[in-house]
C-alpha cells in the first residue's frame, strides 16, 4: 500500500509514469532513510509522543531494515514507505507512529542532504588527492614546451606551469564546494509537508542529532530545486576544470604533436583500422562536462515558474544529482589514473619551441635598451626570421619551474578534518 | 574480446568508464542491427565479396540471433560485438567476414536511424490520436470560460478554443517531425569509419534495402550529434505544447478555480494530509518539459568545438536520445488518458465571466456608434462599474464555437500513410 | 501617452524595467507594423467599421511614417503606440481608430511573423550561396588528405569529402528551415488579445492580404515563446554546421597542420607578441555557436510552465529573435568570405597521409585473398611496420573525388523561388 | 591603429565581426583599465623598467582620461588601445612603454575582476537591503493564509513564515556569492599573454597595490570561460529566488485569489481591454530567470572543449557578464520596491483557511489521544467533511509567527563590512 492510499486503486500507466525510478534510485537513500528515522524518533520522544522504550524498539528494527537491505515494489513507491511497512510488520501498530509529525516532503530532504553531505565530502578527498597526484606529476616533470593563445604556437612555456594551473583551478572549485557544503548542512525535518505542525516538535535537537547547523525555514526547505541546483556549483566547475585538461592532452596526444602518450591498457581500438590507439577515456571525460552541464540545466529548469511549497516536479531532481555526482566522482578518479601514467615526451615538447615564440622576449631586449615598447614590437616584427631559440629558455622565467603545492595541499586537507569533524 | 582486441587487456576502471550503459541501451538496438547487418552482407555480395550462399547462411543466423534475443556482456562492450561474436560461434570463419567494409561508426548511425524511423512513425500515430481525442473531448464540451491575460481574467473565451489551440500546436509540432524524419531516412552505411573504403560497395543499393532515400556523404554520416540533435526539434517542439496544457489544467484544477477535476484513479495522496487529491501526473508532464530540454541541451553541447570525424563523445548521444523519445510517447499517452477522463465544471467555469471581461465589448459598442476605438476605450475605462455579463455571450464569435478538426486529422492520417510507406 | 494610459503615471524604475530596449529593437519592425496595420485597416473596411475613403487616408500616413521614419521614444514605449500617435496627429480621430478589433498581442506577433519571413528568405539564399561557394571550392581543390576519428589520423580522405559534408549539412539545415517557414507563414491577425473580438472580422481576407497561408487559433497566436522557439531550429542547425566547420580550419591552420591558412586581411594579431597571426574571425564563429544556442536555451525557458494566454515575459524574446538572425546571417557571409579566400596547402595536407592510415587497405587485401575479415584486421595489426603510402592513394576511392552538387543547388534555388512566390 | 597592427588593413566585414561590440562594452571598464594601469607601471617601475618620474607623468596623464572620459573608435576596438593611444598623443614614447609586460589577455581580466568586483559588493548590499526591507514588511505584516502543495491548499501557513522563507533563501545566496568574491580576488597582472615574462615583474606586488590576495597561476588566469563563469553562480542563485518571489506574488493577486495587490503606479494596462491592470514587473523578474540562465549556459558553452590559453571565444563572455549583473541588481532594486507598496489583503487570506487544510490537526488530535499516526490519518480521512476553523490557527505553531532576522542581517553586514576593507 502506498502511505497516501485510501482505497481507489491508481490507473496501471499513471502508476508506471508516476513512480517512475524512484524504486530503484531509493536504494541509495535507506542508510541516510533509516539516520533520520532514528532522530525524528528521538525528537518524537522529546515532545512526549513517543516513549523510551518505543523509541529503542523503533531503533532496533530500524537498523535491522538498514543491515538487511529493503526491497522496494512498484506498488510500495519508494524507501520510505518501504521502511514504514517494514517497521509495522515487525511491531505493528507502534510502526504505525513513525511518521508522525513528518511528510514525505522534509523526508526526502532529510535523506539527500544527508546523503549529499557524504558525497561532497567524498568528492572533497578525492579532488585534494587528485591535487597531490597532479603536483607529484609536475614536480617529475621539468619541461619546457611552447604555450599557445588563439590555437598557435606563442610564448615559451613549461609543463609545470600548465599542471599549476590545473591544480589553482581545482582549488577553486573546492572553495565552491565548500561553502554548498555548508548550505546544505542545514536541518529541513520538522517543516513536514513544509509548514511545519503543532505537535511542538524541537526542530534544533534534531539538527543536533544529525549534525546539521540549524534549521531551515519550513518552506525554505521545499524549495527543492533550488537547493539541488545549489549542490551543481562545485560540480560544474570541477567538470570545466577536467574538460581543459582532457581538451591539452587529446590534443597534445595527436600524432601532429605526441607530447603525452597512454599506455595500451587505457586506450582503446578501432572495429575497422587495426593501426588505432584511442584515448577514448579523455574523449569522455570531455563529455561529460556537457552531460553533467545539461543536469544542470534540468534543475534550472525544474525550479522555474513555481510558486512556493512542493511540487510533484521536484521528485524529477533526485536522479539527476545522483548522475552527477557519479559522474563526477568517477571523472576525478580517472583523472588520478591517467595522471599516473601519463607519459610525457620531453623531446616532441622542446622541439615545438620555434624560434619564432621568442619575438617578444625580442622586444623586450629591445625595451632594455631604452626602446619604448610598442616601437620595440614593431622592430621585432620585422626581423621575426633573425630569431632562435636561446640556449636557457628558463632564464628569467622562475614562473615556468616547478611551483609546490604540498603546502596548500597540506592544509586543505587539515581545513576538511576540521569542517568535517564537526 | 572486444573487435578491437590486440591482446592488451584494459585497466578495470576504464573498461567501466569506457563502456558505461551501452550493454543495456543496446538491447533496444538488436533488431536494427539485425535488419542493417542483413542489407549490408547482400551489399558485400554485390561487391563480389560475399558469395549468395554466404548471405544466406548468414541471414539465418542473424535472424536466428533476432529472434532468440542476445545477451550483451560488458566485456563485448555492444550490440555489434555481441552480435559478430555469434555469428563467429555458429559459423566461424564465415562470421568473421561480416565487419568487411564497415566500422562500428556507420554501423550504429545505421541502426539509430533505423531506430529513430520507427519511433518517429509511432510518435506520428500517437500524436495523431490525442488530436483526435482533443477533437472528440472539444466537440462534446461546449463551455464559455473567461481567457486570461497576465495571469489575469481578461476577455471572454471557452473551452473549445482553447482545445483548439492545442490540436494547432500538435500539427505544427507533427510538421516539424515530418521535416526531421525526411532528413533522417538517408543511408550512412558504406562510410564504414568515416572515410569509404576501396571495396567499391553500392551504397545505393544498400540504401534501397533499407528504405532509405539515397545516401549521405560520409564525413557527414559521423556528425552524429547534430544528426540526433536534430531528432530533438520534433520532441521539443512537442513538449512544449504539453507543458503548456499540463499549465493549464494544474490552474485550472486549483481550489480555487475548479474547472477541471480528475477521478480519484488519476490523482495520489499525500503521506500525512488525508485530504489531499494531488495531480502529479500533470506535476510530472510539466517537469518533463525541463527534462527532455535538458537531453537537448545535452546534445547541443555534445557536438561543440569538434572537428569532423568521429569521437567517443558521440556515444553518449545515444542513451539521451532513447530517453528523449521514452518521455514524450509516454507524455503523449498519458495526455490522451487523462483527455478522456478529465471531468469539466460548467458551472465554475461559467462564474469565470464576471463582468469587466465584457469591458472591450462596451468599448466596440461604442464604436460601432461611431466613436474612435481609442476614445472608447477611455469611455468605457471609465464606467467599467457599470458592465454586465450579457444573456449571449458567443454573440458575434463564432471563434468561440466548436472548429472540427476531422478532416485535418483524417488528411494527416493519409499523409503519414503514404510518406512511411515509401 | 502609453496605449493604456489610463491617468496614472508609472513610477520611473517601474517604466524603465518594463519598457526596456522596446524602442531599439522596435525600429526593425517599423516596415512590418505599417504592412499589417494596412491589411487590418482593409480588414476593418471589410466588416464595415471603416470606409473606403478612411482607409485609404489610414493608408497615405501609415505609408508615410514607412518611409521618413519613426522615433519611438520610451514613454511611448513601442512602435506600435508610436505609430498610432502619429496617425492621430495626422489625421485626429480616425487615427484613433486603427487599434479598433486588435491589440498589440496579435500585432507583435504579427509584425514578428512579417519579419521572421523576410529573414528566412534571406537566410536560405544565403545559406545556398555558401553552398555554390564551397561546390566552386571543392572543384578546384583536389586534395588529399587524412581523415581523423578520435582527433587521430584514422584513413586516407580528401578535402572533397570534407567540403561535400558541409554542403550536405546545408542542405538539412535548408530542410528545416522550410518547414519552419511553413510553420510560421500562418495569420495571427484578428486574433486580438488572444480569445478574438466580436466585430466579424474577416481573418481569412488578413491572411490573403499578407500573404499567410490561413489563420491561427487565436489562443495558439499567443503561444509566443514556442513560435519564436520554432524559428531557433534552423538556426541551430545552421550554426552546428558552421562550428563544424570553423573547428576544422582552425585545427587545421594550426602550425603543427598548416593544411590551411587566410591571407593576412583576415587574421588579427597580439597587443604583445610581433610574431603572431591570429584567425579570431574563426574563433567567432565558433563561439558564436554557443551564444546562438544560449538564445534557442533562452526562448525554451521563457515559455515554460506558463498556462495559456498572453504573459509579457514573452516580450523578452523578441530581442532573442533579432540577434539570433543577425547571428546567424552574419556568420554565413564570413563563412563565405573566408572559402572564397581560404589558401590551401595540398603539400602538408599530402604529408599527413602516413602509412600507417592505410592499414585497413592491407587487410582487404587479404580479405580480397579470401582471408575473413576480422582475421586479416588482426594480420594487418601485426604488420604495421611495413606499410607504404601507395602510388595511387584515389584507387578504388570515387567517395574521394569531386561530387558536384551544382544541380541540387539550382534545384533548391527553385523550389525556393516557388516558396517564397505562393 | 589596432596595438597589433602591422601595417595590413583588415576587411571591413571582417573587422565588423571581430570588433563586435566591445567599443560600447568598454566605456564600463575605462577606469578600471586605468587603477590597473597605474598599478602595472609601479610594477614596471620596482622592475627598474620605468623611472619614479616616468610612472608619475603615466599616472597623471592616466587619471587624466579616467576623469575625463574616452571615446572609443572602431578603428581603436577596445579601451586598452584608446588608453595607450592617449598617453602616447600626449606622452609620446613614454607612452608607448606602458603595454611593456603586459598584454591585453591579463590586461582584460584585471579590468574585470576589478569590475566584477565591485559589483559584487554592489549586490551584496543590495540583497542585505532586500532581506531588511522584507524583514520589515514580514513585521509589520501578521496574516494567517493557507500554504500550498502540488498547487493545491494543504496546510495552515502564514504570510510571515513565507517571507521568512525568501529571507533564508538570499542569505544562503549571499554565501555563495561570498565565496565567489574571494575567489575572484587574484591578481591576474604579469600573466602576461597567459605564459608571463622574462621581466622578472613582482606580482604580489601588483596584487597589493590593486587588493588583490595573491597571484594566479598564469595560464589559469587565461581560463576566462570558467572565470566569468564562476561569477554567475551566486546569480542564478538570487535569480531563483526572485523567480519564486516573482511567481508566488503572481499566482496570488490572481482575481481568484486577491491576496496581494499593487498600487495603480506599479501596475500597466492593455492596449485593446480597459479593465486590465497587469502585474508586468513581476512577471518581467519571472522572466529574467531564463534571461539570466541562459547568460549563464552561454559561460557554460563557451568554454567548453577548449585547450589552455586564451582563444578568442572568451571576448563574449564580457557582454554576458556584465548583462547578467545589471539585470540582477535591477531586478533586486525592483523587488525591494515592490515590497515597499505591496498591499496585503488579510481577509482573502483567511478566507483561503478553508477547513480540510487541518485534517493532518485531526489526525494529531487522535496521535495526542494514543492512535498511532497511520491509523489516525486514515480515520481522519474519513471525517473530513466534519473539520472546522479553529478559532486560533497558530495554536501549537510558532512557526507560523514573525521570526525576526535583524540580528542576522546586522551580522552580515559587519561581515562584509571587514571581507570588503580587506
Amino acid at each position: 500500500l502506498k502511505l497516501w492510499d485510501k482505497g481507489k486503486k491508481l490507473d496501471g500507466l499513471i502508476e508506471r509514469f508516476t513512480v517512475g525510478d524512484d524504486p530503484e534510485l531509493d536504494m541509495e537513500l535507506l542508510r541516510y532513510d533509516c539516520t533520520a528515522s532514528i532522530a525524528h524518533a528521538k525528537t518524537l520522544e522529546r515532545a512526549g509522543i513517543l516513549t523510551n522504550d518505543e523509541v529503542a524498539r523503533l531503533t532496533g528494527v530500524i537498523l535491522e531494515a538498514q543491515e538487511q537491505g529493503l526491497v522496494i515494489t512498484r506498488e510500495q513507491e519508494d524507501i520510505h514507505t518501504a521502511l514504514e511497512e517494514f517497521l509495522v510488520a515487525k511491531l505493528g501498530d507502534l510502526g504505525k507512529k513513525i511518521h508522525t509529525g513528518r511528510s514525505r516532503n522534509d523526508q526526502v530532504m532529510a535523506d539527500m542532504q544527508l546523503w549529499a553531505r557524504d558525497r561532497l565530502q567524498e568528492l572533497s578527498h578525492a579532488l585534494v588527492n587528485v591535487c597531490e597526484g597532479l603536483n607529484g606529476f609536475s614536480r617529475s616533470h621539468p619541461a619546457a614546451m611552447a604555450g599557445y593563445t588563439h590555437m598557435q604556437r606563442a610564448m615559451p612555456s613549461s609543463l609545470q606551469l600548465l599542471i599549476g594551473s590545473y591544480i589553482e583551478s581545482l582549488f577553486d572549485d573546492l572553495e565552491i564546494l565548500l561553502a554548498v557544503y555548508v548550505i546544505n548542512n542545514r536541518n529541513p525535518l520538522g517543516s513536514a509537508a513544509g509548514y511545519g505542525t503543532n505537535l511542538g516538535l524541537d526542530r534544533d535537537y534534531t539538527a543536533h542529532l544529525l549534525g546539521f547547523e540549524g534549521s531551515r525555514n519550513c518552506i525554505y526547505v521545499q524549495a527543492r530545486a533550488k537547493h539541488m541546483a545549489t549542490l551543481f556549483f562545485p560540480l560544474c566547475s570541477i567538470m570545466k576544470t577536467l574538460d581543459r585538461v582532457a581538451s591539452d592532452i587529446l590534443l597534445f596526444t595527436m600524432g601532429e604533436f605526441r607530447y603525452f602518450s597512454l599506455p595500451d591498457e587505457f586506450t582503446t581500438g578501432s572495429s575497422i583500422m587495426p593501426q588505432k590507439k584511442n584515448y577514448d577515456l579523455l574523449e569522455l571525460i570531455r563529455a561529460n562536462s556537457p552531460v553533467l552541464h545539461s543536469l544542470a540545466h534540468r534543475l534550472d529548469m525544474l525550479g522555474m515558474r513555481l510558486p512556493s511549497g512542493y511540487h510533484r516536479d521536484f521528485q524529477l531532481t533526485k536522479g539527476a544529482v545522483m548522475e552527477a555526482f557519479a559522474i563526477t566522482g568517477l571523472s576525478l578518479s580517472i583523472i588520478e589514473r591517467i595522471f599516473a601514467h601519463l607519459e610525457v615526451n620531453e623531446a616532441t615538447m622542446k622541439e615545438s619551441m620555434t624560434p619564432e615564440i621568442f619575438a617578444t622576449d625580442r622586444a623586450y631586449e629591445l625595451v632594455r635598451e631604452g626602446v619604448p615598447f610598442r616601437t620595440a614590437y614593431r622592430q621585432a616584427a620585422e626581423s621575426l626570421s633573425s630569431l632562435e631559440v636561446p640556449e636557457d629558455i628558463l632564464a628569467g622565467r622562475e614562473i615556468l619551474q616547478f611551483s609546490d603545492f604540498s603546502e596548500e595541499i597540506r592544509a586543505l586537507r587539515e581545513r576538511l578534518r576540521l569542517l568535517f569533524a564537526s
